[in-house]
This record gives structure tokens, C-alpha cells and sequence, in this order.
């Protein structure tokens, strides 16, 4: 991309809000709408209506790109604005990127001739969000525990994404990290970095070593008996999107503390994600040849 | 020792519980004085008196050992005693292990006959809470910055204790790390750890590149000048004790925020240190070959 | 396997002898055949015929099984025995584990009902077996080299199962460690791991820092062009099965030195090797319920 | 150093050629003698004479200085060139540095008005060849183990320069790091980075869990009980100068493998090894504000 292009950057919080001036920062020209709370406001230009949108080279709406009836989430703006008004402005051509693109929206954009693309969906931006997202687990572990990360027996359930950033990051911190898996494969690389491994399905009745448990996998795997193993004032953090990997309920009756801590790139890291975005969205430009 | 001994420990925060609690642990009979507010207070003997103290194998006084005006540092009991009364019940040949010990109780000691060693001033205490420290200032870190520890780029300045084990933490979370030392050896090994060295004295004009700089130095070393190279939105964490290392009025003036982060360790982790205090003790007492 | 089952352990190397000794380590029955020049001979049962292998438990072939024209692969043997000749010994249900076994005795396998798994196909097995070959290939550039692999500039290309590892450890080393990729999602891996990302498709005129390349990847990588590019005095390493990544024409005519080197494991780390093949073999009779 | 200076290099083996390459590629002026054997030796000037070594700003003998009988040492070279001759050649004021310089040739700078500086003595070097010496030692123990390094259990003896680097990579590569240290500080420092404490007193009885034993000591640590209790087709590496810290001829009867490794920086890295000296040459010459 050696040319200078025309964004319009919408909506969300300060993740959209980094994006907006990381791309003014790389030369390009970036006008912003909907996020008129943002801190030092001067220093990007802000549109108070939609109008010349459809002049732009790339339209960015937000992570998640809606909110509650379909309006475009927007944190940092009093603006109600429905995303189809948005489309509406739009035209054939135009390439719009978005996080979690409801199926509505796509129908839309293919009907309207929008090249559209969910830049949630790729890969390298969830590898990317890994980062944040162990820092901001690593931050909780440190805020609720009496001890140090180092010397800590930590079990990681899970060696997706997140398990292997975990893994390697409290291992830099000096805790003696144990993983769990069910492939043998991955049980292979568990190894090959260092990590003790654990075969996931044979964990009830070894959980009461850990003073740490972090899961990663979005089936419930700490249930009753499992809670029922555990140490005295050990700390479970539970990283899995809804429903969760952990009965909360049971948790909470058997006074085990549980943190369930979700979205947390954004919270944790606001600037490194907008970073990850602004990497991703070039990378489908690439792609597009644009 | 293999034998079962009789402590007493007085007052003190967390960590003092958590001695107390890790010596019960060991096998050894444990009285406890002056934490009658600690938590879960049932799992521990405690006497609302010192009668009996005479009779302990070794008394374990706070870090610091005295607050105001000579009085106990006793941060979780309403009681109000002197040092120099506890001093009064000790016994000739009775050994004391206390942190931070004033000069006059030194002399005391001396001229009673005690046994009375320092053990804030032990090498591989010292060592040991470099550990909690670093993890603190990690922590204020994640906190604060809206970024990610990954990427960043940091300035350690000293490689003393706790230059080393941040730099080595930091390393660990993929921070990129710069350390500066005055020492030709000191460089060399800050290299050989895969750091980048800087000169400490030749810092001045190069400061503009960190996000993050962190000084262990207690000595002046971010003044007016170096403050005003700083990167907008760095932040600056002082662990140097009194008067720390950077001219926190001149940075108010400047708008460059700096945090002053003493005694991490007993805040940040207080189970691990009062760990680290029991490990010294033992070390201590197998000196004295008790 | 709580059970002790009988083996029979054929041919091979020394990978095969550890194999061996390490089940009869683990309290199995253990019978081998040609490897009869195996160090330490008495502490491992011998026969020098095959009649008996029709009770075996599990018969494990070497890797490779075959040598030249259907022989049975046996560098420590003197006897000259077809892969036909064992096959015809076996027994209809009879588990027989083998290495690279060619396609001729999977369909004699199916035709006779024995259960044939190729060990070598375990995708368990290809990871672990990249740690030896990334010792290997470190080893080799540290017999090669006049220089420290201690801040060494060093590029590997690909990063599949042996680039990881190897990535891996040549930071341990404190190398410089850059990396080249296709898809964006390994080069958010690379990223998050801390190694420096480059495009494989955009090496070409940036070969010329490296000091050290190791090529990972079977397709002609390091070409013509990409030699006149090296750095005098750098060191190539083809880590890729045949055909290799480098043209080694080119190589030698430019002088530049090249190290094409196959095996490494059972090279490297027989002991080892032979510890990762019986791992692999305890997953397929687990996965059998043997 | 922002001038041109002129160096005379002399003696030595591949350490000395490098130094004189790179003090040539850093801009310097510089005249080499008695390295005539030198690998490409067109690409530096050679004397054949010492006349006009009085011009240089700085003469740089090697490390040794001096071979058998007072002789330069000179192993590229014919030439047999007694040390006191070359200091008859030097004038008043002249800077020679040189690597381990007997006490003789002290006093005869001394009394000419010389500064000499020997540059073995310095920390920073001391601490810079712990680098190549540590892999130096981990290139034995890959070529001599049947192994990976991964997963070996291995005991570094002592925690001094060497111990600290080669703890640090061994960790690196993967293996289980034991470190015997005598002080408890040494032994917060071992646990704090990670490693397995032990104290190197209490060694006896428990080396049999050993794959790989490396000491760093110069004291008699292994002797024939220790021996006798060391894992069978265990390797001991001795690290230790002379008279090392094994019992070579009870080894030997008990048939323990032990390699004595010294002088490994010139041996395994000799580049690198110039370029420390090089490195040390500029310290001393900014010391000396040169």
C-alpha cells in the first residue's frame, strides 16, 4: 500500500480509536465518526454526521460491529445510529471491515455489491489477540493471589491459541506450568516446549496440586467433582467464551473463587489491539490488492 | 532441625501470619502475639499477653520490627506495645530474628545477652524478594499502560538484584529489554543475557525510544533534562528507595507520570515473603546450629 | 497396559536396540533379532531365527522397515532377511508396528488380517522427533561455525513442526532469531513468540544479514539468486528431505558451504529416538485397547 | 575513539587474526607480525620484522603471551621470537596489551616507562568468554551424548561466571537444570532464575539422578565416592583449570567418562573470542581516555 488512502473509521471504543490514528500516523487520511468521547479529541478529525463515507477507500465499523436492536456499537458516542443506516450510505464496490458480521449484514452487502470482510474471523488476528488476552489473565492472576506468579503450580486446560501463550508466558514468569490436552500430538508439543503435560480427560482427581487453574476450552470441564478437588484457596480463571468451562454455580456453593474474564484485549490492552486490527485490515488490503 | 521448636511471632502484616502459619506447618509450636486481627484467626494460637515468651526457642519480630515512636509495627492487632517491653521479657542466650532493627536494640540485645540477628540484612533475603518486587512493578505495569508488556520496549536502569530478575521477567513476557549499568562487567553480562546495554551515564538524549522505564537506582538519575526526552504516554515506575531516583516534581510539572513503588513485596505477594522471611530464619538457625 | 506383553524387536540401529532395552525396562517380555552387533549384547535376549515372533504381543519393524530390494533394514546384523520371509511368519491379528512401511506390505498386511501401523505417520511422533533434529542441526553449526551461536544472526526458513522447535531453542542460545512464513496467521505466531517474521516469498535481496540459514522447507527455496545474496562466510543448513531447498550446483560453484543433513534423530540422539518410537507404539496399542 | 589509530598485532592463533580483521574493518591502521600462517592472509598487512613497532599507538600481544621459555606465543607462525625482544623494541609511553603477562615482564614494563595493561584480567572479558566456553562444553555434551539435551537431567557444579551462562542455556535447550552453589544467596539466586538448588556440600549420595554432571569449580569436588555414585553411561565435563575439580585416575578405574575441556573460547568461537578482545582493548583504551 504505497498509496495514500481515505478511511472512515466508526463506533466502538478505544481499540477504534488507536486504529483511527495508527492508520493517520501511517500517512493515511482517517475520518472518524461516532466516537466523539475519545480522549484528546484534537488530535483526529470527527465527522458529526455520515455523509461522504461513501468516498471512502475502507469503511472500519467496529469489534463487535453492532450492539444491542442493531445499532452500531459505539462506547465513546451519545449516537443511536443503526447499522443499516450506515449501509445505506454505502456503494457498490466500497470494501467494508467489520468484527462479527451478524448474517443479516452479509446478505447486505453482497445484495448491495460491498466487498465485506469480517476481519474477526482471521486467524492471524486471533493468534495476534492471544497476547493481550494472557497478559490480561497474567494481570488478574497477580491482582487476586497472595503469592508470585514464579514457584506457582499452574495448570493451563487447553493448548489452542491461548494455551500455548499462556503456557509460554508463565514459564517466562518462572511458574511451573502443566497443560492439559487430549491429542497426543499436542501432548508432543507440550513437551517439546518444556511444559508438563496432562491428558485433559484424566484431570478429576490430580486438580488438587494446582494453585492456579486457567482454562481455555469452551466445554465445561471443571464441574462438581472436579471443583470438589481442588486446593484450598487455589484461584480458577476461566477464559472460555459462553457458556464457559466451569460450573459457576457449583463454584460459587463450594466457595472456590472463580474469575470468568472475557473480551479482555480490549480492556486489558486497548492500543495493542487496535494494532492487531489495523495489521489485519492491511493484510486483507493485500489480499484485495488494493 | 529435625527437632520441633517453640516460636513466637509479633505483629506484622500478612506476611507475619503467613510465617506463623507456614512454621505450624513445619511441625513446630507457634504462638502468635499482636495479629489477633489477621484472617481466619481460629487456625492459630494467639495470646493476648507476652507472658510465656521466654520460654520460645526463637522470637520472630515484624519487617520493619518498629513502627512510631518504638512502638511494634503490628499493622493487624489495636495493641500498643514498645520493643522495649518485648525486650524486657527475653531471656540471656534467647535468640531474636528481626527486620529492620533499629540501633539502639542492637545495643540492647548486646548488653541482655541476646541472640539477635537481622535478617532483613541477609544476602539471600534480599535476593529472594527480588522476586515479589518484580512481579509488583510488573503488575503496576499491565495495569497501567494500555498496551501489552509484549513489544514494549522497556528501560531497566541498575543491574543490581532487581535489574536482574525484571529484566529476566520482562524477557520472559516478550518485552523488548534495554538495561543500563555504569560497569564494564555489569554490561557485559547484561549482553550475555540477551539484554541491550546502555551506559547509565550516557542515557541522557536516548530515553525518547521507552515506553516504559523503570529505575532501581537510588540515586538521582531521571532529572529535569531526562524527563523532558521522555516518549509521550511512557511511563516511568521508581523502585528506588528514599528519595527514589526521579524528580517527581519536575515530572509533575512535565506531565509525565511516575509511579513510586516501595515494599512490594509484602503488597504485592505476601505469602511469598513471608515464606522468604521463614526460609532465612531456618537459615539462621542452621548457622547457630540450632 | 497394565498387562506384560511380549515383543519382538527386529533390525534397525541403535534406535532400535533402546527401543529394546526400554521396554524390557518396563517390565515387558522382549525377544530381538538381527541386531546381533548391538552394543552391550548380553543384557538383551537374542534369537537368530524368527521362529517363535508368531507369539508376540506386538512385532516392531525398524525405520526404515526395508532397505535395498525388500530386505529387512538391520545396520547391526550380518543376515540378509526379506520383509516377505517375516510377513510370512506372522500371524492373522498379530500387531506389527513399522516404520515407513511401503505400500506393497500394507496390502500384504491386509490380505494375511494382521493390524500394521506405521509409527512413522503418528503425528506424535513427527514432533517430538523435531527436538533431536533441532539438537542436531545446532550441533552442527556450532562444529562450523568460528562464531557463538550467542547473537548470531540466524534465519530459518518455514515454520512447521521443525521450525518451531528450532526457533525455540536457538533464542534459548541467545541467537537472533528471524523466521520466514507464508500465511499471516505463522507469521502472528513467529510475532508472538518473539522471533522476527519475514515473508518467504520476500527473502530474496534480504539474505545478506544472516550468519546462519536454515532452510525447513522441501521445495527450492535458496536458489541461484538467493546465493549471490549470502553473506561471505555464512553457513547454510538444508534440514529439508529430498530433493532439499537449496541448489547445491549453485552452491558449490559460488562457494558457498552447504550442509545437507538427513536423519538427524537417530544420528543425534539414538537414545532418544528410541524412547520417542516407544512412546508412539504405547499411543497405538492404547488407542487399540491392547 | 573517533581517530584512526595504529595497532601492531602479534603472535597468537585465530582469537589474534580476528582482533586484527576487525580493528582494520573498525578503521584502524593496523600492522600484523608473526601470523604468517593466517588463513587469507592478503587481506591484512604482515611484517616480517618488528622494526617500526614503536609507532604503534597500542601493541597487542596475544592471550598467552608467552609460549614455553619466554617465547612469543605464536602457534600460525614460524617464527621463534623471544618476548624480551619484543619489549626492547617498545618506547616509553607506548600502551601494550597483553593476556596473561608473567610478573617478569611487569617489572620490565614498569621499569621502561610502559603502560601495560593485561586485558585476561578484566571482569568484562572474564565475563564475555563465559559465552563461547558455555557452548563450547554444550557442543561436548551434544557430540558425546547418545541423547538430546532436552529433558537431561543435568547438575552444573557451582554458580560463578560460567555456572550463571551455561544454567541459562542448558535451561534454553530444554534440560532439567540442577546448579550446586555453597552460599545461601548464591541459592536464592538459582531458584530465583528458575533452576534446582542444590549445595554443593551435600552432593554426596544423591549424583545418581545425573545424566550429565558439569563443574565449574577448581576444587576437588568429584572424587572416587562421589564417582561411585554416578548414574551408569553418565558424563562428567570439567570445566575447572587446572588441577580441575575431578579425580581423573579414579575416574578412569571406575570407567567414567570425564572430558577436561579448557581454553574452550579459542577452541569453539575463536571469532567471537577476537572480538571480546577486541572489545576489552577499547574499554581499557577509553579508561585511559586514548
Amino acid at each position: 500500500m504505497p498509496r495514500t488512502l481515505h478511511f472512515w473509521v466508526l463506533g466502538g471504543d478505544l481499540r477504534q480509536v488507536k486504529l483511527a490514528r495508527l492508520l493517520q500516523e501511517d500517512g493515511h487520511s482517517v475520518q472518524t465518526y461516532a466516537m466523539e468521547h475519545r480522549p484528546d479529541p484534537g488530535s483526529l478529525p470527527g465527522s458529526d454526521t455520515i455523509r461522504g463515507i461513501e468516498q471512502a477507500d475502507c469503511v472500519i465499523l467496529p469489534l463487535p460491529m453492532t450492539g444491542e436492536r442493531g445499532l452500531l456499537n459505539c462506547a465513546l458516542s451519545d449516537l443511536h445510529v443503526s447499522a443499516d443506516e450506515i449501509f445505506a450510505h454505502l456503494i457498490p464496490g466500497q470494501l467494508v471491515c467489520a468484527g462479527k458480521v451478524p448474517p443479516k449484514f452479509r446478505v447486505l452487502a453482497e445484495r448491495k455489491g460491498l466487498i465485506l470482510r469480517d476481519y474477526f474471523e482471521r486467524e492471524e488476528l486471533a493468534v495476534a489477540n492471544a497476547v493481550p488476552t494472557a497478559e490480561g489473565a497474567i494481570q488478574i492472576a497477580m491482582e487476586e493471589l497472595p503469592t508470585t506468579l514464579f514457584g506457582l503450580d499452574v495448570l493451563i486446560i487447553g493448548y489452542g491459541r491461548l494455551g500455548k501463550i499462556l503456557a509460554h508466558r508463565l514459564k517466562g514468569l518462572g511458574a511451573q506450568v502443566t497443560v492439559s490436552a487430549r491429542k497426543y500430538s499436542d501432548l508432543a508439543w507440550i513437551e517439546a516446549y518444556g511444559y508438563r503435560p496432562e491428558r485433559t480427560d484424566q484431570l478429576t482427581g490430580w486438580l488438587g496440586v494446582y494453585d492456579l487453574i486457567i482454562n481455555t476450552v469452551p466445554t465445561r470441564i471443571i464441574g462438581e467433582a472436579q471443583l470438589a478437588d481442588l486446593k484450598e484457596n487455589s484461584l480458577v480463571i476461566d477464559l472460555a467464551s459462553s457458556p464457559g468451562g466451569v460450573d459457576r454455580t457449583a463454584a460459587a456453593q463450594q466457595g472456590v473463587k472463580v474469575i470468568w474474564a472475557l473480551s479482555l484485549p480490549g480492556k486489558a490492552a486497548p492500543d495493542s489491539s487496535g494494532r492487531i486490527i489495523r495489521d489485519t485490515i492491511y493484510h486483507i488490503m493485500q489480499e484485495l490488492e488494493l
